[in-house]
C-alpha cells in the first residue's frame, strides 16, 4: 500500500510519480522545441485521464524538456493534416467541415483533461510558451516560471483564432480584460515579468531549476493534505467558475454531503488537536 | 421620522444603527476567538434579513470583537453536531445525507443574507480571518483591514472543501485564479499586504481603529447617497455577476424602469445644479 | 480595391478610415463637454453597425474632442425627455413604464454596438470620463489614457443605478470586485494612475497626443493581422465571457470549422516561413 | 416508531397524516369559497416546509372544502392590502415598488414550497379552480378532478398577468403551447373534460369523493415505495426541468452516488426476489 | 383618441387595424403562392416592430391571400441570392461565411419580431404551409386552420436544416418529441387533422372563412382585456419558456411590481363588482 | 464506394448496415431477457460512437431479440458490482463515492451516445421495456411498438431514482408532466395504447414484425434525404432543446453558414425542379 516511485508509459511524455504522490509530467520532444503534434496532445489527454483514476496521484507538475516550454502547434504536421489539407474542389465543404469540427473537439477534450482530472496541476514554464502553450497553461491551476520565460498568444499570427481553450480560460485566469484582448489581438511577446504583474504567473524564479523546485514544494504541500479535500476543492472551483453563485452553492452542498462521509475530517481535526501532521490514505 | 441611534437585539451580534443610517454589526464572541457556532451564523442570517427590510439602514460595517476577526468554524460544536456525529452503522447513510444537505444549505443561506440584503456591507478585518471567515468576507462588498490581519482558506486542513461560499465568490472577488487556487489547495497564511496586492482588500491601515474609521467614512459616504440608487446598484451588480451581459442589461432596463419613478433623481439633479448636498429620504 | 482614406457622415461623430484599415471615431461635441445626447448615442449605434459591415475597417480608435472624454449624460436634454418628464398624475404608470423600458433597451443597444461590431476598439481617454463615459469605455476592448484623465461612475450621484452597461461589464473588465463596488457606490473620483493599477487602463501616457499615438500604433498592428483571425478572436472572447468554458469551447470549434476555410492561414504560414510580412485581404 | 395518525395545527389548513404516511392537506375556508388570503398562502408555505422535514410524510393529497377548490385570490383583502393601496401621491413609487417586489417574492415562495418539499403532491380539484388556483395546482405533481371541475386563468380579467407560477409552470405541465396561450390571454372557462384532453389532469372521476379515493390510492401506492427513491425522483425531475439534459445527468450522478448508500436498494431487490412486498423505514 | 380603422403601408403585406384594436396582417403575394422573398420577411419584421410600438393594436391575426398560406421560401430568388450564389473559387469561404451568417441572423430577427411584439398573434392557415411557413406559425401564439390545411417541414427536402425558428420553437409548441422529429427528418405531409391531434393547432374549421371568423373572435376577446395584462402575459410566457422556473418567477415579480402600477386592476375589479364589461385605454 | 451490406463486430449487439444506409442495431441477449449488463451498455456506447463516424450510416433502427425489449438492468450483475458491493466498514465512503460517481457518468455517456451520434434512431419496442429500457428509448428520436409492448419506469421499485436519462429526457419527450410524474413515482405498468395516447410512441402496430417494417420504412425515407440536412436537423434539435430560443437561433445560424456550403442544396433543388428523386453522397 506504500507509495513507491513509478512511471506511466508514453512516447513523448515522461511521467514519474513520486513516493509522496506528486506526478511529474514532462513534455519531452526537445528536438522539435516541444511543438504539439497530434501524438503530443493525444498523450496529454490519455495521461491526465489516467491521473484522474490513479488514486496514488495527488498533485501534478507539468514541465517541458529542452530549450523552451513549447514553440506551439506542430505546424509542419498540421499542414499535412486536416488544417493543411488543400480543399479538394470536388470535396463537399459541409461534409469536410462535419469531421473537422469533431477533430477540433477531440483536440480540446485532450487539453481539457488537465482541468477535469481533479488533481491540482502546476505548470512550470521556461523559454518560449507560444500558441497552444497558452491553451495548455490556462488549463492548469497554478503557473510558475523562470525569468527567461516569455509568452505569445500566437494564433492570429497564423491567421486563426485560438481554439483550444485560451479564449475561454485566459480571461478567467487573469483579471485584466484590456490586457487579455491586447495580447490576443496583437500576438505580441509577453515577458515573465509582465506575466507576473498581470497574474498569469504565481511566481517567477531566476532559473528553470529553481522554478521546478518551487513547483515541487507546492505540489508536495498539496499532496500532504486530505486528497478528498483537495480533489473536492478543484472540482468545485471549476464547477463554480461556470455557474451562478447560487447554483455553485447548491452543487457544493450536495457534493460535500457526500464528501463529509470521509474519515479525513476526523483524522485532520484529531491531528490538529495533537499538534501533529495528519497522514491521509490515497483516494 | 428622524434617524436616531438604535440597536438590534441578538445574543452574539452587537448591532447599532447610527443616525446617518450606518449599521455596525459586530461579532462579539471574543472568548472563543469569534469561532462561528450555529448560533453565530443563524444570527448573521437573521440580522441581515432584518437589515434588508429596515429602510433606515443604508450601509453596513461588519467587524469582530477581541483578538481576531474569527478563528473559523466552532470545531468543538461542529464535532458534537452533524459534522462530528459518528456514523451510526445502523443509520441509513442516504437518509442522514438528505438532512445533512439541508443543513449545509441553511448555513449557506445565512451567510448569503449578507449579499442579498441589498445594502452595501464593508468588512473590517483584524488579526486572523480563517476558514468560514473567508466565506463571510467574500460575501461582503468591500474589505478593509489592519496591518496585522492574516487570512487562511483553512478548510482543506480540516479535511474538507470550503462549502459556505468561498469557492464560489473568492474567484469572482479577486482577478487572479492562480493565486486563488494556490491558497485554496495549500491553506497557507496570507498577509494583509499580500491580500491588498491581489485585490482581496481595498485598503490596509495600521491599526484596527484606523481601519474602522476608514470603513465608517466610506459607509457614511454611501449612506448619504440616494438609497434607491445604492440598493439598485448592489442588486444589479450581483445579478449581473451571475448572468450574461445581455441578460444583465435586460434585467437592468426593467429594474430601472421602476427605479426611475423615484423622486431622488430630481432631488439629486436639483441639488447638483445648486451646488448643494442633496438629502434623500429612507428606503 | 485599394484602401483609401474615407469618412462616414454623422452630425456629432467624426469618422475617418485610414488606408491601413483603422477607423478613427471622434465624439465631437466639445461645446457641451461631449455630453451624451440622444443624437450622440444614436450615432454611436449607427456608426458601429456600419463598421461591422464595412470590410475595409479592421480596428477602431474611439476618442473625444475638446476638454474631456465626456461629462456624462446630457442632463439638460434628459430632463426634458423621458427621464425628466414629470409624471402626469393622469398618465398610467404601467403604460409609461412599458415604453420607458424600450427606451432604455434602445440606448443600451446603441452602446453595445461597440462590442458587437467584431472589430477591436481602443478607447483613448483624456480629461473627465463620467457616467455614461464608463458605460462606453467598458464596451471597448482596450483603454489607454493621458495622465490627466479621471473617471467617475457618476450615476448614484444623480439618484440612479448605471444602466447602460457599467454594472455588467466593468466587473468583468477589472479583476477587483472590492474596488468596483467602492467606486460604484461612492461615485468617487478615480485618477488615471489608480485606473492603471486596477487594470481599467492598459497604458497611461503623459499627453492626449501621445495616448492617441500609442492607440493608433496598436490599432495598426491589429489591422495588419488577418481580419478573419482578429474578428473571430473578438467574437469568441465575447461569447466565452458569457458562457461556461464547455459551451465556449463547443461554439469555438464550430466557428473555427468555418474560419479555417480561409486562405489567411496558408498566407500567414507561408509568410512566416519566408520571414516576410503577410498581407491579408479585407473582410 | 410506528406511523400513527396525527395532525398539523393551522388556522385555515386542516392537515392529517395517515398511518401509511399520506398527508391530507385541506384548504378549509368554505365560507369564502377558499379564496386565498395572505393567511392562506402563508400557511401553505409553512405547511409544506414542515412536510419537507417530516420524515413520516411520504406523499400528499391537497384538496379543498366546500363548494369549490378556490374562487381565486381574496380580492377583498388584496384591495385593502398592497395591491389595493391607493398610490399616495406623496409616496415615492420606487420605494413602494422595492417592498412590493419583496411581497410578490414571498407569495411565490409560499406556493413554490409545494414543489420544493420533495414529497409528491396530488391535487384533487372540484368545482371552480380560478386564478391563484391554477398557480397552486401547477406546482403540484399530479392532478385529478371531479367532472364538475372547471378552470380559469383568471388574472387578465383583473387587469394583471398571473405572477405566482402559472406562466412558468403551466406550459411545462401541458404540452400544448397554443392552448396555454389561448387560456391565459382570454381567461376563458376550461371544463374538466378539456383539461384532461390537454393533459392538465391525469384523471377525471364523476364525483369529488371518487376523485379523493383515486388520489388517495395513488398517494398510498407512492407511500409504499422507498422514500429515498421517491424523494430523489421528485427532486431530480424538478432539477432536470430547469437544466439542460447534460447538466441534469451530471447532477443526477452526484445525487445518486449519495442515494445509492441507502439500504433500500438491498431491501427492495431482496423483497422482489422473494416476491414479497418490501417495507421501507421513514426518511 | 378614438380607435378608428387604419392601415399600415407595405408592398406585400396588407395590414388593417380595426376599431377594437385587432390588426389583420395578410401576406398578399398570391401569384407566387405567398413564397417568402426577402421583401416578404423584411416587411414581416418591420410590420411587427411597428405593431410593438403601436399602442392601439392589442392583438393580431396573421393570414395569407390566395390558394395557400405559403409555398415556402422563394427558391427562385434564393438561388440568385446568398444561398444560390455559386461559390467563386477565388472568393474566401471564411469571408463569405462571415456575411452569410449575418444574413441568416437578419432573417431570423424578422420572423422573431412576431414573438417579440408582445401582442398575441393568431395564425390562420389554409392550404399548404411549407418550409418557412412552419417557422412563421411557430412564432405565433395560437394557430387555427381550415380543414384543407396541410403542413410540411420541407427544409430537408431542399438539402438543409430549418434555420428560421422551426427547430427551436416547434418542439416547445407541441408536446410530442417523437412526432416533431419524425416530421422534421422526413418532411412528410401533415394534415390539419393530425396537426390538431398533436396540438400544433388549437382549432380546425371547415373553411378558411370560418377559420378567419374564429380567429377574429378570439382576437377581439383578447383585445377587450387590459392591454397591460395581455402584453405582460405574452412577454412573461416567452421569458419563462427560456429560463428556469426560479428565474421566471423572479423576473415576473419585478415585471409585475411595475405593471401593478396600472389603473387597469382597479378598473377591472370595479367592473367585475358591478357586473359590467370593463373598458381599458390603449397601451 | 457503393453502399454494400456490412456489419459491426460486437458480442451482444448485432449490427447490420444495409445498402441504403440504414443500420439495424439489435440487442441480442435473449436468454437474459436482454437485461443490461455492463457489457451491453458499453457496446451501446461504442456502437453509436462508431455510427457517428461512419459516413455510410444515415439512420438507425434499434430493436431487441427474443421475448421482450429489455427486462431492465442486469440486477444479478449489478449486485455483484458497484451497486451491490457491501459497504466495507473500513472503506472510506467519500473515496468509494468518488469512483462510484465516475461509474454512473460512464454509464450515462454510453446511453447518451444514441443522442450524440447525430443520425436519427428509431426504437422498435415489443414485450416489456423496463427500467433502463426507458432511459434507452428516451434517448432515441422516434419510438414505434407492437401492441404487446408495455413500459415501466421500474427504478423506484428497486429503491432508487432512474439515473441514466429517464428523468431528464422523458418529460421532454412527452408533453404531459402529470403523467410522467405518475409513472415515475408509482412504477406502474403502461400499455402500448396508453403510451401512444400520451405521445411516448409515434406508432403502434399489431406485431413486432409489422413494427419493424414500419420503422425500417421511416428509416429508409430518412436515409434517402441529404445526410447533411438530416444530421444538422438532429444536432440542432438537441442543441435547441437545451438552450433558450435565442441561443438556439444563434447557434443554428452559425451551423447553417457552414452547412450551406454543401452541394446537396443545389442537388435537391435541381431534382425537385426536374421532379426526380435526388441522390446524395454519404456524409
Amino acid at each position: 500500500m506504500a507509495n513507491t516511485t513509478y512511471s506511466y508509459e508514453f512516447k513523448i511524455l515522461k511521467v514519474e510519480v513520486s513516493e509522496d504522490g506528486v506526478a511529474h509530467v514532462e513534455v519531452h520532444r526537445p528536438e522539435a522545441l516541444n511543438a504539439y503534434s497530434k501524438q503530443t496532445w493525444t498523450e496529454i489527454g490519455e495521461c491526465f485521464e489516467q491521473i484522474k483514476r490513479d488514486g496514488r496521484v495527488r498533485s501534478v507538475v507539468l514541465s517541458a524538456a529542452g530549450r523552451m516550454f513549447t514553440a506551439g502547434l506542430d505546424l509542419k504536421e498540421a499542414l499535412t493534416g486536416p488544417l493543411g489539407k488543400k480543399a479538394d474542389p470536388k470535396e463537399d465543404a459541409a461534409r469536410r467541415g462535419y469531421y473537422h469540427r469533431l477533430f477540433i473537439l477531440e483536440f480540446q477534450d485532450a487539453i481539457s483533461a488537465i482541468e477535469t482530472c481533479d488533481k491540482p496541476v502546476i505548470a512550470v514554464i521556461h523559454g518560449g510558451c507560444l500558441g497552444i502553450g497558452i491553451d495548455v497553461i490556462s488549463a492548469c491551476d497554478i503557473r510558475v516560471a523562470s525569468e527567461d520565460a516569455y509568452f505569445m498568444v500566437k494564433e492570429v499570427d497564423i491567421g486563426m483564432a485560438a481554439d483550444i481553450g485560451t479564449l475561454q480560460r485566459l480571461p478567467k485566469v487573469v483579471g485584466n480584460d484590456s490586457w487579455v484582448r491586447d495580447v490576443c489581438y496583437t500576438a505580441r511577446r509577453i515577458s515573465a515579468k509582465e506575466a507576473i504583474a498581470v497574474g498569469l504567473l504565481s511566481r517567477m524564479l531566476p532559473t528553470k531549476n529553481e522554478a521546478m523546485d518551487a513547483a515541487m514544494e507546492t505540489a508536495r504541500a498539496i499532496a500532504s493534505k486530505s486528497p478528498v479535500a483537495v480533489v473536492s476543492t478543484k472540482h468545485l472551483l471549476n464547477y463554480s467558475r461556470d455557474h451562478s453563485v447560487r447554483e455553485g452553492l447548491e452543487y457544493t452542498a450536495l457534493w460535500n454531503t457526500l464528501a463529509h462521509n470521509s474519515h479525513d475530517m476526523a483524522t485532520a481535526v484529531m491531528a490538529s488537536l495533537k499538534k501533529k501532521q495528519a497522514r491521509f490514505p490515497n483516494l
